[in-house]
């Protein structure tokens, strides 16, 4: 079968059940990040893969921001286990006519999120390539119980941070040539594509206090993302169409999209959750400590009803295509 | 500055200089693998980035032996720190009409080796891309202080595992379409090309025992890496050409190469390391324990001479072009 069919999901099922398990590995692939606990020492690690041409274009991002990206996105991993970072591993495959000091600008936007958040480089690999690539390693600490993907029952609370669909909709006016004067919403959206903030306070307050049954970072557009933590969990889940937290910007831009890249852009890193009723308290109490808004979208039913988005009267509303699948062709 | 003149060395040097530090990162970028040690942990990661068309050729290499040489030549780095091997984290970039089949050979490639030395896959990325690149992630543990390649002193001997040239050789001899007929010693040749042995048993236990005062992985070829040990310890070095261990299959097939393959080829995986004179009784019995012959083959001298080969008449030889920089033209 050829790779284009299995898919990228199905790519992954198939080697997380070909490779031997160890008692040391508490969570392997198919999680944001694995964790491995002995009797020393428990840490988190997650990995991530950008390239030109499939996941970036030199032509709409500095290399300062792509640096920045890097980081950003496996920051944002470790934050959805309730993790802290610490060590990153960087491997470049990098087009022999760059100049250096366009690798100095990648390395300038890594350092300037690496200091804030006590991030170390410690090591890495370089070679040559015909086009950019980039392959991040991030290492981090679990002083609490990693939260998995797998815990969320029936009735749980789902809530995200943040805002939905900014980062999607940035792309797609960049796609379009529509934001070429990047002022006011256009410049807020765009700010949100390329510097995205990983919710580290989030993950590790949810973390510390035991309130999230299930977390998972929305890289993959909202719906998708909840269809792994679905899966994971053997739980159905409905969405409240009017609930999805849309920033001024985007709500000024999205015009006729409504709220399709809130539901399946992607890149969005914020975190997705699922918490218990009794717990609604603690959480919006824990709003201010974690620097972001924690808005309730949804919550979880059981598995055979699915994924169900209803729109502000209850009906039903027809799912956009879901998702991003790096193998599938449309 | 263009990349080209850089270097990949240059490279190296430019980020190490760039990236801050952190009182947990005992050893940072620049030698085989990072050694992180907090209050609770030690532990080592190492990296590495393989790229079709720059480092592997699919028309002479399976995808099972990618996979095993993958797993091996981070191995082969753990194994230079005298550190255990624990868990791998791997990122693929598959062009999409790959077939599934090829990439269960490669994953069993990977397999038969990890199962071998206690290695659990714990994740990783995986994207399309247009030509196959590989990139591995490795951390291992670290029981006993690592082994840098800083230690070496003046006086001190020079050993080298296994023998040197094979694998350098086999690829030559690939590339010269002269090994069509893979029998005997070129079958060996070639066996020591696809799947390196990583010296895993002889780097812990010279860690163990602190035998070796600096090592590294010969993966750039006997000299280049021999300098690295030269420039983080700040010695020269005599090596005796003669001494340089030389398997059967090598001295049959290397004809008018004579040493060249053995001195500058790459790919070895052998571990080249140093060590006091007064302990060459005790190196002389590791060798059954560590399953490797372990070769004398020079002597550290003061930085000024530089590192010298000498003939056996005692004289000094011309030395080859040496090692391998991806970014640089020749």
């Amino acid at each position: 079968m050829k790779l284009s069919r299995l898919g990228e999901f199905g790519l992954i099922e198939r080697v997380r059940r070909a490779v031997p398990t160890n008692r040391n590995v508490r969570l392997g692939i198919g999680d944001d990040a694995a964790w491995m606990r002995t009797k020393t020492d428990s840490f988190l690690v997650t990995a991530d893969l950008l390239l030109e041409g499939v996941h970036f274009d030199l032509n709409w991002t500095s290399l300062f921001d792509l640096g920045y990206k890097t980081l950003a996105v496996n920051l944002s991993d470790i934050a959805a286990m309730g993790g802290i970072p610490a060590y990153l591993i960087l491997s470049l495959g990098v087009p022999d006519d760059f100049q250096t000091d366009q690798i100095d600008d990648f390395y300038k936007g890594i350092s300037s999120l690496a200091s804030e958040n006590n991030v170390t480089l410690v090591g890495g690999d370089t070679s040559v390539a015909d086009t950019l690539l980039i392959s991040a390693c991030l290492i981090g600490h679990a002083p609490y119980r990693p939260i998995s993907r797998s815990g969320a029952k029936i009735k749980n609370d789902i809530y995200v941070t943040g805002t939905l669909g900014d980062s999607a909709l940035a792309l797609q006016l960049l796609k379009n040539k529509s934001l070429r004067q990047a002022k006011g919403d256009a410049s807020y959206l765009l700010s949100r594509h390329h510097k995205p903030t990983a919710r580290l306070a989030a993950g590790a307050l949810l973390g510390r206090e035991h309130l999230a049954t299930a977390m998972i970072d929305v890289s993959d557009g909202l719906l998708q993302d909840l269809g792994h933590i679905c899966k994971a969990s053997a739980v159905g889940a409905y969405i409240w169409e009017d609930k999805l937290p849309l920033s001024h910007a985007y709500r000024a831009l999205a015009g006729k999209h409504g709220t399709r890249y809130a539901m399946a852009g992607g890149e969005d890193y914020e975190l997705l959750f699922c918490a218990r009723p009794s717990d609604r308290k603690r959480i919006d109490k824990l709003q201010k400590r974690a620097q972001v808004p924690l808005t309730r979208i949804g919550t979880c039913v059981p598995a055979c009803e699915g994924i169900t988005v209803l729109d502000r009267s209850g009906s039903l509303i027809a799912l956009p295509t879901s998702g991003h699948d790096h193998f599938k062709k449309p």
